[in-house]
């Protein structure tokens, strides 16, 4: 059998996330589809990340087994011939029988993406989170700083305990302004779940000066996610980048 | 009476355009609605510009009659609080009794976008034209000098003659990119039917190196519609700003 890898990009707004679910559109069962269509079999497709409904994706990496000769430029551009114009595969690679997406993902980057002006954009309501007061994103990076390293993240992470291990390592975490655009970057080496809106909800807490910048430090240091400020909605979130060994 | 200005915002993509018409969500329809549960009254807006279906608009102005006493910051409240999401008002003003948003207008800006990556971007197939081929900017910002200035311009309008001059005047036709997206920026003091898309799709003929430079120049001179490249996606096209005395 042969091991594929694609990488793939998705508006969200219009999928029920990522994985299959009975009777929903979501990413998996649509690329299924397509695969089956061009391959004849239904293959299982592994994703790095389960995104939510809402989430979007740059930059998903997938794998999947098939028999099917086809190269993979083939595989690309039937691929997308037959894909919605709002899921599309931006590169086919083979791989050794080894490499699985979810586990081999060393480091992945995430962008948190805020509408910050007086009045929503309508052309930024599916992909960000509208946040009407100013925003002082000094102070928001000043209060990420916390966060920077390796911690206990269960303070961001809805449904705590799902993992063995709720320690993860943020390599970088960053919030920048281009006009009303407010965007936060999270690279780190896994994603508690939830985590990256966790993190955006309670920086916008520091942001509206709601609470002081030492409100992040003492939300990671109390593990507990009632500490932390709100998960932030889904449409501002977006997949950017997944890195492998 | 009282003469209210708006400025308004739209995602052009779920509405059937600007004007009203019998069962179809359009953008009149949409606004007079919120308008009339607020005043009570029926109000008959006019636009600057008849936007198609699927065309959007950043500034967009318009103004209506009305007697309701609201102070314009009311107005622009109320309205953003019925409104759906993919239309918003930006400004409210009162303005003179003679003000009309269509008669008025000295000069408006468009934009036509064109996503020119190998595959189309989920993010941008409501925004933006999907043009594979490599455009060379260059090329079709020297090709649409022949279009600045004042010209006949029936080579770029559909339906000719349905004004009862084809003469504009433009000021300002620019192509950028950054990264894969380019933009053609057209300013000139009013425009005829289709004119900036079959301008965007005429430039693109040239850009792609389908024809020569030349070809711009020639469609200009010609005055017959079928000289100049195909009329542009609607999708592409953006309203930005429009200019009053």
């Amino acid at each position: 059998m042969r091991n594929i890898k694609l990488i793939i990009t998705y508006d969200g707004t219009e999928f029920h996330g990522w994985q299959r679910q009975p009777g929903l559109r979501t990413v998996q069962q649509v690329l299924e589809d397509a695969i089956e269509q061009l391959t004849t079999v239904r293959p299982n497709a592994n994703a790095t990340s389960r995104t939510d409904a809402g989430v979007h994706a740059q930059g998903q990496v997938i794998n999947f087994f098939t028999d099917a000769v086809y190269p993979t430029h083939v595989f690309l551009k039937a691929l997308n011939a037959t894909l919605p114009h709002d899921l599309r595969v931006l590169s086919a690679e083979e791989m050794t029988e080894s490499f699985h997406s979810t586990l081999d993902a060393q480091r992945k980057r995430y962008c948190y993406k805020i509408d910050n002006a007086a009045i929503a954009s309508p052309f930024l309501r599916r992909y960000a989170w509208h946040v009407y007061h100013p925003l002082d994103i000094n102070a928001m990076n000043r209060a990420g700083q916390a966060l920077i390293g390796t911690h206990d993240f269960r303070s961001f992470e809805t449904n705590w305990p799902n993992r063995a291990s709720s320690v993860r390592t943020i390599s970088r975490l960053e919030t920048t302004r281009e006009g009303d655009a407010v965007s936060i970057e999270v690279e780190a080496d896994g994603f508690l779940y939830n985590m990256v809106r966790a993190i955006a909800g309670t920086l916008v807490v520091v942001g509206t000066r709601r609470k002081p910048e030492s409100f992040v430090a003492a939300a990671l240091k109390a593990q507990s996610r009632s500490e932390a400020g709100p998960t932030a909605p889904p449409q501002g979130l977006t997949l950017i980048r997944i890195w492998f060994e």
